[in-house]
């Protein structure tokens, strides 16, 4: 019965059971989505779909923070930034929710639970933060109820995930899409305050969703996978309340999620093992904005590089990269001639060209320009790329001939974010910064990254969005 | 290449291509959708789905008709009903194809492509008549083009169902929404005018939402994935034409739909018959509001209980009822103790009891109170079903001992509702008038079989709701 065992877990967690390194890793979770969500709405994708939505359907009670939303767009005029809604709330929380979901996952910047691969809290927090805006119009909502629902869905789609994984993401399932709507109906019908059937309901309509593949990587669609989900929870756990009926046993029916989406033979749900071991406490954030199995890679050859200037030599006058990776990166990341930023986040050739010339590896390496830049594109046809099962998937080996025939070598044992070699406080609030400052300037951002750190301490969380 | 090919076929088709049983064969399934869709508002799960919506999202524009919205509901009177909706527009594009969409399968009355068990019309119209009222606004939109589209977008659906069923379907997706998303998509491309490339996006994002499996039969949330669906697919298609990136190849990528969501082997679609077979000509329509696998023994039970009156015996009198069907009817329609209305459409047990209780079955045999009849309830519990390989799906073997030891037997050979028994068009007119005027009166319900009827010669489909 793991829909129920699920659902009754979920009912029952307090932030009494929640440890002290499980609300460290939620608060660094929550303000790494803020962060991402506010930055990438630079691009395209959050703004078309926002754009599209407000043309056309998604125009309810503006309650709800798009995170990233610059008021002088022609879509902030249309919602009514600046007047109806000086507070800074202005969209529906459906809109809110779908175009926060798509912001905080198109750099690919977000946070990693590196045992399924699943980016945990754009769907989870996302969803969240909109029905909590839109519910204080009635009662106010603490910050530790917030961090006990948000804690509660990331555990749902996790556990969820290790109960399919390898095999549901092998098939080419986007993993964090089709497990995070599951996790945001759980964290929504928690902070709803549903009893445990009609949690079983709200899993049960989120299951039947499933949103994602892989072959969208490297396009918007692989955003809109997230806003997608984040709404489809979100919508299963409203329509649960209010008594649309789905099935008690969703997830374990011989026709429900994990037999229909998972090819594990006799699937089951990892549910025992929630509330005892904590999976948010493995999650991960990225130094890269862009596919995780690139970081090792761009880790080396940004070494590589200042070593290359401190023994005096030229970048440019290198003449062939040779990468050894764990097999998964290549079908992952094998895009030898990106034409887009997206696509760039997705080529391991890109990444290791980016990181030789530029020495870093930040949003201004992931643009179309830079992409398609003459010199980036020679550089790119310099890579080969071998692999190896013998190495894991934070690792690599880079080496790198001059065109004098010298050679420079690099072993990356754990990349930088990776478990082992995680961001620390300052890396988080420096990243923070950096993709705040860019969307709505520095002095705000200071304020945001106050308002978010200390969201487990608010009494209100409604009234975030007024604090910067 | 299979997207490219569909998108091209797509774009190309025009309403000249259109043979006369391919026109018939459409305009029949629009306007028993409508009547399903104005039937089956009368149902909660298109109610709550509305009430949900308004209360949280949802709320553009109101340029869409909610088919069997009764003004006097209280999300009648939110969305305005009657005052600045006079014309009976009356949501946003979003909301209306999402509850049309619910609406029109609520009831299990819609119609079924057989070669897939695909109910093809209800996403596709649904999408289409909200994204027409809305265009509606900037320009008219003939009943001719209306039909392409809704042509397009049916057979893009149904040729992709016959590339991936049975295994699909036996693998437990709900083959209607899963397929149905893209019909929607291409549908609403097609409408909006896309060019091949943007239509191959929106297929993209259409393909990427996969909703729907058979956990779910028998409560509110089957209609859910054709709500889901619809509005997934019309959203795919507005964020392609702003410019939203997907996959080009998002069919038949190795990590796209085809092979994701498929069991078969080297699945490939069948596009090469796009517009040389119309398999919309194929399409049927329920004579009964029920899992269609169920109507042949409905359809035995009903002569039956005919010949046993005219024989001077009194069903009441009845000690076992056995019958004999296709495998399948029983893993789909298994149900022994339904408790709901939305149950009983599902469970063989409760058909064949009042197939021979009522000599019907109308929306009225499949209420909760009928489902919980106790009358209904013992005559259900005298049910013996034996399953054989040998009986097609639309066969069945029906036979009843009596009390006194006699007995009577019927075979069905082909149901009611099959290809080789339709509903004659007097039969599809009854049904349309007891499903609508239920909903809105009988004068209405004249005036809307007109207007649903006569679509094909309409100037201007935005009017078409302004007609009854």
């Amino acid at each position: 019965m793991a829909t129920l065992a699920l659902a009754t877990w979920a009912t029952n967690l307090t932030f009494t059971n929640l440890t002290t390194p499980v609300i460290d890793a939620a608060v660094k979770s929550v303000y790494n989505w803020a962060g991402c969500a506010i930055g990438g709405f630079a691009q395209d994708a959050p703004q078309i779909a926002l754009n599209t939505s407000v043309d056309l359907g998604f125009g309810g009670p503006p309650t709800s923070s798009i995170l990233g939303l610059n008021g002088s767009t022609s879509a902030g005029l249309r919602l009514g930034y600046g007047s109806r809604n000086a507070d800074g709330a202005f969209a529906d929380a459906q809109l809110a929710a779908f175009v926060n979901g798509i912001a905080s996952h198109v750099d690919d910047y977000d946070d990693t639970h590196l045992a399924t691969v699943i980016h945990p809290t754009g769907v989870v927090a996302s969803a969240l933060l909109a029905i909590v805006e839109a519910e204080s119009r009635n009662r106010t909502i603490s910050g530790a109820d917030f961090l006990t629902a948000f804690v509660a869905g990331v555990e749902a789609e996790l556990k969820l995930g290790l109960s399919v994984y390898p095999e549901h993401y092998d098939v080419g399932w986007h993993i964090t899409s089709t497990t995070g709507s599951i996790g945001a109906a759980v964290a929504v019908g928690k902070i709803l305050g549903l009893d445990v059937d009609h949690l079983r309901h709200a899993i049960g309509i989120a299951s039947t969703q499933v949103i994602g593949m892989q072959a969208f990587f490297g396009s918007m669609t692989k955003s809109f996978h997230i806003g997608r989900a984040t709404q489809g929870g979100m919508l299963a756990a409203l329509l649960a309340r209010n008594g649309y009926t789905s099935s008690l046993t969703a997830l374990e029916d011989q026709y429900g999620w994990l037999h229909v989406v998972s090819t594990r033979e006799n699937a089951s749900a990892n549910f025992a093992e929630l509330g005892k071991t904590w999976e948010i406490e493995s999650n991960t954030f990225k130094p890269y904005p862009c596919g995780i199995v690139m970081h090792p890679i761009i880790d080396g050859c940004i070494q590589l590089r200042t070593q290359a200037l401190s023994d005096g030599k030229d970048v440019n006058s290198v003449k062939s990269i040779d990468l050894r990776v764990n097999p998964e990166v290549l079908v992952l990341t094998g895009q030898t001639d990106p034409q887009t930023g997206l696509a760039g986040k997705f080529s391991i050739f890109h990444a290791a060209a980016v990181g030789l010339l530029y020495g870093e590896a930040t949003p201004a390496q992931f643009t179309d320009q830079v992409v398609q830049n003459e010199t980036v594109v020679s550089m790119r046809k310099l890579v080969n790329v071998t692999t190896d099962d013998s190495v894991s998937e934070d690792q690599a080996h880079v080496s790198i001939v001059f065109d004098d025939g010298s050679t420079l070598e690099k072993y990356v044992e754990h990349a930088i974010g990776s478990l082992e070699n995680p961001l620390t406080v300052e890396e988080l609030k420096t990243k923070f910064m950096d993709q705040v400052s860019r969307q709505i300037g520095s002095a705000r951002a200071e304020k945001a990254y106050s308002a978010f750190t200390n969201i487990g301490n608010m009494t209100d969380v409604g009234k975030l969005r007024t604090l910067f």
